[in-house]
């Protein structure tokens, strides 16, 4: 990083994308700024103005210039900063990384959302449906530490943000993850011994109550 | 390319995923086999193999190992095979370039599908939805020739093989390309006269006529 180099996330605190760029600058040790947003009072004009296609967070403001959607800014932070690599080294590598990149970004947020945000039949298929997610990602991790193998990585950085919502899922789901995919619940475990993930993530428990809050606001509960 | 690489891709000739593999085959001068996938009469047992998550085409198989979704192919065969580049060189071109990617992917096949795949009022809904998506292509475009500049790329070549669908779009949706993005449209012509591309799109008339047994087949018409 240039000793000039401004660096400012356009932030939520609950979201997993924002979490996702804070905890790739975290392993990169570069100091940034947080904005935090208040998407439900008024969005900045700042975040209109950056992302104008999805107005939505996060935003990475490298030195003012604008770069959007949370895999794409780790990809672009890794490759800016070359320091402890975060993706694979060779292309085959960094092409099954992508993959399950690509996998987690289209199913599990929108299928923990299919079971905080429905009740009845609606929310038991919408929990079955993420027990799936989670024997796949079970499967691809396999008997290795980390997605990318003894390192922390890419695919871990990813993924793990979303487990700060996993107890709201667990509950309102009525199920446990440990249940159904062993490792991959150990590997939780790892991920938050880690510090640049504690430092990130938000608390579950917060991040339920958000969740009641959001259910009783939309007619839910 | 090593003397003994074999590369293969699992096919389908109307699929706009695979013709961007293919596409950026052609680019690199890269010989390969096509195997056309039967995806109404059955899969390949390969195809399931290879796939197991999506089970979709295209795949592109590199001396037998899988490489999988069409712009993470891309993607792969641009950093293995680095003569004429197809992404940009510095970070900052290349996460404009993905952000681009990803809307292409998330918006335009799926939009089409709902103008084709409709009828009535849904096909009207979707019809003003697919020029909102091009209006935001247009705009992405600007003045350039390519969505990189003056060198056909890697957006170029994510986008221009939906265009082998949009004669079916337009005769659907009622509606043409080049009314709501003239300089969408003249890039359209652009690619088109472009060896690679033109090698490898199928005629827009036999996907219309694709399209429309498709539907019968849904019982749509």
């Amino acid at each position: 990083m240039s000793k000039g180099d401004k660096v400012v996330i356009l932030d939520f605190w609950a979201s997993p994308f924002c979490a996702r760029v804070k905890i790739a600058l975290e392993e990169k040790g570069l100091k940034h700024e947080n904005s935090e947003e208040d998407l439900f009072g008024g969005k900045s004009e700042l975040l209109l103005k950056s992302n104008p296609i999805h107005q939505r967070v996060p935003v990475l403001l490298h030195n003012d210039k604008p770069v959007l959607e949370s895999a794409n800014i780790v990809s672009y932070i890794d490759e800016t900063w070359s320091s402890n690599s975060l993706l694979p080294t060779c292309a085959y590598g960094r092409a099954q990384a992508r993959f399950w990149v690509d996998y987690i970004d289209k199913k599990v947020f929108d299928t923990g959302r299919s079971i905080w945000a429905s009740n009845g039949e609606e929310r038991e298929v919408a929990t079955r449906d993420f027990i799936e997610v989670l024997k796949n990602l079970e499967e691809a991790l396999g008997e290795k530490d980390y997605f990318g193998g003894d390192a922390f990585g890419y695919v871990d950085i990813i993924a793990i943000p979303h487990s700060a919502w996993f107890l709201a899922y667990e509950k309102l789901g009525d199920f446990k993850i440990k249940d159904h995919a062993p490792k991959f619940s150990a590997w939780i475990k790892r991920c938050l011994q880690r510090q640049s993930v504690a430092k990130v993530l938000p608390d579950p428990e917060k991040v339920y109550q958000f969740v009641l809050h959001f259910r009783k606001m939309e007619g839910l509960d």
